[in-house]
């Protein structure tokens, strides 16, 4: 059990969850040491631990601070920003910056995990839709992105945070969607290259191609219907 | 244009939203004046002000903070407590329970509207799904609540702001789907009873015959499949 002075921290995660990527990111940000508890997230290997520390969506991350469960990514890295609040602020302080990066993170939350999945995972209409709707999304965000170096200004912080673990995403839903991030989103893709010079984030996101692999025996296995 | 001090506060709502009423409870409570501006959310008859001040959703509620907007229902109550933090706090300050608060406010977004939705504009075995997935999601609030008189404990505040401007829709719920609220969530209705004991509460919530109307209409125009 890693401990910090008084401090318990767990982190039940899966390698390859966005979501998951956005913890350990934030706690990498801030220094924070804590144990890693890789889940199987299979129904009937679910862990009792999962279980009882997320009885209500029994999903993955929950950060279990002394004890005490935090779940969803979003909320786990405002709690992570507020508890660790001596170094690398992630929200900005000030209520309205602060309410228009949350607006932000709501709309990464909302527009890409659901599209890029129909990119991989399904076919046809769905999956042109998917690949549709994700790229427009992204060129939303590259609206917002404008000239600034990361989403809160001049600092990595939230928004960049949400979005940036999706990069390890890219290569998969571009080999199933047939098309170049580079081409479609180029000042994104500048924005995702100064992201991967914080080590916070290189050693974070997971290999490309372990995804892509990932994510094929995935399709194959759960996804694919039986014709 | 209602001023407080240097104050311009303008909103920007639909009388029976349950997401805009949450805007209008939280003002209420912390005694903001503001100028409500009803929209008309017909897609060819949008305000320019609605699209200017909320070009991504192009949806209300919008609140408009001395000219700058803030969109999303809870990201704006979390704004409005933070930025009139002298009065009615509405969420917790401890870290913990502030990220506990905002995981039910999230649950409640994510489960109660849509399949509310269904319930009274679909039909069939969609219209049935959303029933049973309102009312087994309301038990699940239910077992949060427990025999606390609020969901923060003691005072209202953040979560019981979020759900119950449901309430207004209860009746239309219940006629469309043949059921009691009374009968299937008695601990929650008695938490609904010491909610409307304020007046932020009981002088938002529009006629519960009214949304019922209303409900009706929209079905009968937007929502019935012609066979």
């Amino acid at each position: 059990m890693l401990r910090m002075g008084d401090e318990e921290v767990i982190l039940l995660d899966f390698w390859c969850s966005m979501f998951g990527m956005r913890v350990r990111v934030a706690l990498a940000e801030k220094g924070v040491a804590y144990e890693y508890k890789e889940q199987d997230l299979r129904k009937e290997y679910k862990s009792q631990q999962l279980l009882e520390m997320n009885p209500v969506h029994k999903r993955i991350p929950v950060l279990i601070h002394n004890g005490k469960p935090i779940c969803e990514s979003s909320n786990i890295v405002q709690y992570i920003d507020e508890v660790w609040n001596d170094k690398a602020p992630l929200l900005p302080s000030d209520p309205y910056q602060k309410a228009h990066a949350r607006f932000w993170v709501d709309y990464i939350d909302k527009k890409i995990y659901e599209n890029g999945r129909k990119l991989w995972a399904e076919d046809g209409e769905e999956k042109d839709a998917g690949k549709k709707e994700l790229i427009e999304s992204l060129k939303v965000l590259e609206g917002e992105l404008g000239d600034k170096c990361f989403f809160g200004g001049d600092t990595f912080g939230y928004v960049d945070i949400a979005l940036v673990t999706f990069y390890s995403w890219f290569y998969t839903y571009e080999t199933f969607g047939n098309f170049s991030f580079e081409k479609e989103c180029p000042t994104l893709m500048a924005w995702v290259k100064r992201c991967l010079k914080k080590e916070s984030v290189s050693q974070t996101l997971p290999d490309s191609e372990k995804i892509l692999e990932f994510a094929v025996f995935m399709k194959k296995t759960y996804f694919t219907k039986s014709s």
